[in-house]
């Protein structure tokens, strides 16, 4: 299923899947009732309106995950609308893509030795099973509560957006000479640094939306970070500032 | 010239130099007294005492120049060392390089379209001659005033090595579980965002202490855009944070 009539069709002629329908009521009831896993691959907002469609459909004991960038804004509600249909949700988080969207981005390989995130339940044979599909595609799977994904995603992938953006918008306050200067002058370091600030504006309010408390975390973090880092410019502690960037060239390749 | 014997010896065996040494001594004085122009290309803190040695030996008329990655801790200090002797200083900072060192990182077209600021002067004539040098490498030539210079690259150079290594510093202060998993988590967002900051630390020393009251102005720009954008995080104005990030994504494209 697909909203776009374009993509269902698509993904039919080149047989990446047997079946498609921007429709729930189009696709064959009797294989939607003997279906064993459902992955719900959409935006943020939509997916627990989707579980809560397409699952008085689905025949007990039928496995649900999703894919979305948060956890903890989706899992317990996900497992409250579940239970009660005798369905079993795991989440899921597969950190991998690009920066393009829809289905002639696709490619062979998007998901190979990219970590994917599962999320523990009392039914471990449920979690083993959507551990296995995101294995099955080369996927590195790491098992760990909504909140721990939700905070460490918040440090690696939200922060950086808002730091990122901060960066740019610091630099468009400047006075117009420097400014323009300062566009002529800009390299490589500037370009990394403010790439994810520069990226999709709908989904770095998502991001904040729905990773609120954590971001925020990061955020106060990162500016008692920063105060730190202008103290020691502002009294010209040069030894220690050296000290903390060879730190930070150090602990950077833990990340690598 | 260069400090390194070795340096010298390769410089010669390749054919890029007629000929080198790392001794004024043992360079043909009477060569030195008929040089044009100087190229001073050190460590910042070696650049003012380096003009100092060579400058006796050169003749009346010979303009100096350097490739400091800051001007306003040089230029008018290195003027006051030329102009007595009745040299010509014109301060430069050609921005192009790679992350190797020495002479083997040696790289055609390493200057072509790469910015180069020039600092202005009363002398035409030994501007021209400056600007002419780096324009015959390719280079695009701006010229500013050092003050100008220095603000400039504090905002799209340095202002990113500090909040780039802020990251860093930031995520290493979390819970080791969360850490961990951050650790395995992080992608090509946080890469990107993290690199500079991840660089060479002697050099970033060096950008805040040389340049510090500019790195100091920025980073203080920086906190307050930073403490809006948490403001925003906290308030849940997701509107306002949207717009906000539609206005960067533009705004960078201008800086490439």
């Amino acid at each position: 299923m697909s909203r776009s009539p374009d993509t269902c069709r698509q993904a039919e002629a080149i047989a990446a899947v047997t079946v498609a329908s921007p429709e729930l009521a189009n696709l064959d009831q009797e294989m939607l009732s003997q279906t064993e896993m459902v992955v719900i691959c959409t935006p943020i907002a939509a997916i627990l309106p989707t579980i809560a469609m397409v699952a008085p459909l689905l025949p007990k004991g039928c496995i649900i995950t999703d894919v979305g960038s948060v956890k903890e804004a989706i899992v317990a509600e996900a497992i409250a609308l579940c239970t009660p249909l005798g369905l079993r949700f795991v989440g899921s988080h597969p950190m991998a893509g690009t920066a393009f969207q829809g289905i002639m981005a696709a490619e062979v390989n998007l998901f190979r030795d990219r970590p994917c995130v599962v999320t523990p339940s009392l039914d471990r044979e449920a979690v083993d099973m959507v551990r296995s599909l995101w294995q099955s595609v080369g996927m590195r799977v790491y098992e760990c509560t909504p909140a721990e994904h939700d905070r460490a995603v918040a440090l690696i992938s939200h922060l950086p957006v808002m730091i990122s953006a901060s960066l740019i918008w610091t630099c468009q306050t400047e006075a117009r000479d420097v400014l323009t200067l300062a566009q002529n002058l800009a390299s490589s370091g500037f370009r990394d640094t403010s790439r994810v600030g520069g990226g999709n504006p709908e989904l770095g309010r998502l991001m904040a939306e729905y990773n609120q408390a954590a971001l925020l975390r990061s955020l106060q973090a990162y500016q008692q970070s920063l105060q730190q880092m202008i103290a020691l410019v502002a009294d010209g502690q040069w030894e220690a500032l050296e000290d903390l960037l060879t730190t930070t060239q150090c602990d950077r390749e833990l990340y690598l």
